[in-house]
């Protein structure tokens, strides 16, 4: 125990791909290491979707941080709230205790952004955290139940009308996987209604085109297979309101929906505020080209979190980010600890994109190829599959697509909370009412 | 349309294994079968524990109502609440909305029973449902992650104690995997204690031996099994109470502990009332010997709801139970509709009972043989698959058993919900000296 009081101490805040890159890559440094993270699992957000639209289950997807990091002897997990961080003193406040630190990785990634109008989170999640998925997968499965027993028929069209906002690669996956749930999986299930005619999937963007960090040529190949699998597609689209009852479009349209998710915006997590440097608007830290914060060489921003540019572009906040970046800032430390000097600078090596639009739907954009179809599907469905942290889960999700593949049956459809009582309907005037009147006057800080 | 609505109208309350055994027996029977659960999902109940010890994921031992009848013809499937029925007018109030039926068939189930102190649910919640199983497994998980950043000894060792009440077979398997979590499957992953030596499970039971519906011999056998596993053993114990810091011991012990399950006693879900009819203490109806509510020939009563004896023993509340006296009414229904006679009485067949207490252990009763060991836990993995309703749920099940048993890990250690607050420590006194005041004066309804 005194031996390894005197090793250098690193804390990392976050287990996702970041964080969780960063201490295995620190698995042979002369430091201890110590892992915390709000959850006790390393979630694969890639494939959140996928446990929101009852493809995979919740454990196929997160693996135990504790479980993953148990061979590595310098590293200790702890299941903790970080609440506060004092980059002066060093030292990081646990809801239950405080951490002194030698290294700081802040790792915390992003949440929701629901641009100034926190009371829509309530009517439209986001797909952050498992919890999250669970709680869109009873909203979509319980509003198709509340349309068999709905005799009302303009209600029953409502409750059958999904609305996902944004359409970055999460929305697009998101509106594809709702649009086969109900012309695939659920298409012979109801005797009240015809899923496949009554149910309705509005993907809402605020921009031009669909997915607008990937190529023209991919987002109109992504929006044709989205139209072909019956999703509405509205672009330069601007969301005015979110209530209990749908969305109000910036054009003054209204659209009632049973199901509404959110995935148009994230900003950073809020202990960045706390590192006292300069931050860019979603809350990230404008850090030194070698990822630490400015002044503070022994303090380490990764992955969503970093506002830092390359060839004149931001980097994206996608998974490579943060597994590149810890991997860095883990030889960054590695190097000063065993006196060797720095690298100057963070360099970011693009592997391509992809989004998946449904079964054997995908697009890829890969160096300056960019490609469609099966073969994208395929290949996105390998990239997956290797990236999964775990053996097991690896061999789950193989399984329960192959199932899915061959079945058009989605694995998960189990609502696990207790029912939910239906909105009591006299609410309904007043909130709609009120929806009309935040549309006259529009907030100037709206989603995209 | 026209059609469908000549035929008599079969209502069936509860899709367990009773309701859907009946529906399904229904199949070419000239009705209209309407099935009501207020879940979206049959749910494998025999195999719950393993959700709550995190070796199965909650869609693992659950399968949609709505797929398993959806080529059924002349059935359909009701996500809905019931909340009263009259019988003599027919008539099932849900929710929502109203039924009239010609035929009514109970298999609403059982609940926890606190044989009056509802208070102690909060602190030991019982395992009938997915959303109680995911409770018990965050608590467990949650319990292990407090004791890793707990630094008082004595705090550590009750938030490692775990304490199960009622020494049935789901008390029984419950303790088993709580021992091997501890034992093995968390054995090297915490810096803070050892799980080995510092965790401990109680098995608390009111009568002289567990498992006390099967033989002394296999009472014997499973108790031997238990302790060899490392559980303690604590029959003829009553609970004096349960509150936030552990449970108080009839005989004035108190033990501290983290997470307390409840697997003590079960009622009658609370529709039987509203029947009419005579009910045993737990809430069952004293039904004629074909099922039905004496006077109400079109009123049959399924599963654990039978208060019915057979070779003076009362039928045991079983899944054989509930899948054959399902079957039978069906049958009874059938006949009446098609204008042949019924039969006079449900005769129960035994296949035999078992309960598994660990990796390769559990008991076994066949007829009079009755045998332990790896062979009965074969047997015992053989049913269970055997019996689980859906393809996709049997082949899942299967994988992850032979997951478990070749890597002793278990799959779902994945807390879905946010983190919880500690227990406040000041409000500890307040609690424990009336837990203390409490164990002063019992109740005389005390759990067995």
């Amino acid at each position: 125990m005194a031996k390894r009081d005197d090793r250098p101490h690193v804390v990392i805040l976050g287990g996702g791909f970041g964080g969780l890159a960063a201490a295995r890559a620190l698995r042979r440094a002369p430091v201890r290491v110590t892992l915390v993270d709000r959850q006790n699992h390393h979630l694969f957000q890639p494939l959140l979707y996928q446990v929101a639209t009852s493809a995979l289950s919740a454990p196929d997807i997160a693996a135990p941080l504790r479980k993953l990091l148990r061979r590595q002897q310098n590293a200790r997990v702890l299941m903790a709230d970080a609440l506060d961080l004092d980059p002066d003193a060093r030292t990081v406040t646990l809801d239950d205790g405080e951490l002194r630190y030698d290294y700081l990785v802040l790792a915390t990634g992003m949440k929701n952004n629901y641009f100034g109008h926190d009371e829509w989170e309530e009517h439209a999640p986001g797909l952050k955290t498992l919890r999250e998925a669970l709680d869109i997968r009873a909203r979509v499965l319980r509003a198709y139940e509340a349309a068999e027993r709905e005799t009302d028929r303009a209600h029953q069209r409502e409750l059958l009308t999904f609305v996902v906002i944004g359409a970055g690669p999460t929305g697009v996956e998101m509106a594809g996987a709702l649009a086969e749930i109900a012309h695939r999986t659920l298409a012979r299930d109801f005797d009240g209604f015809d899923p496949v005619k009554d149910a309705r999937v509005v993907l809402v963007e605020g921009g031009p085109r669909v997915l607008p960090s990937f190529t023209e040529e991919s987002s109109r190949a992504a929006r044709a297979e989205l139209e072909e699998l019956g999703v509405e597609v509205r672009t330069g689209t601007r969301v005015g309101s979110v209530d209990a009852y749908g969305v109000t479009l910036g054009d003054a349209e209204r659209i009632e929906a049973g199901t509404v998710v959110w995935a148009a915006g994230l900003k950073a997590s809020s202990l960045t505020a706390k590192l006292g440097c300069p931050l860019d608007r979603a809350g990230r830290v404008e850090v030194a080209p070698d990822c630490t914060v400015p002044g503070r060489p022994e303090v380490f921003v990764l992955g969503d979190l970093l506002a830092l540019e390359q060839d004149g572009k931001p980097l994206p906040g996608v998974a490579q980010t943060a597994l590149q970046s810890g991997a860095f800032a883990a030889e960054q430390i590695e190097n000063d600890v065993l006196g060797y000097p720095r690298r100057a600078r963070f360099v970011y090596r693009d592997k391509g994109s992809m989004a998946t639009i449904g079964r054997a739907r995908a697009v890829a954009e890969v160096g300056s190829a960019s490609f469609g179809g099966f073969l994208a599907w395929m290949l996105w469905v390998f990239i997956h599959l290797v990236f999964l942290v775990d053996f097991r889960n690896r061999v789950a999700v193989l399984l329960e697509w192959a199932y899915a593949y061959v079945s058009w049956q989605r694995s998960a459809r189990v609502i696990v909370d207790a029912p939910q009582r239906r909105r009591p309907r006299r609410e309904r005037a007043r909130i709609l009412a009120s929806a009309l009147e935040a549309r006259d006057a529009p907030s100037d800080q709206q989603p995209g």
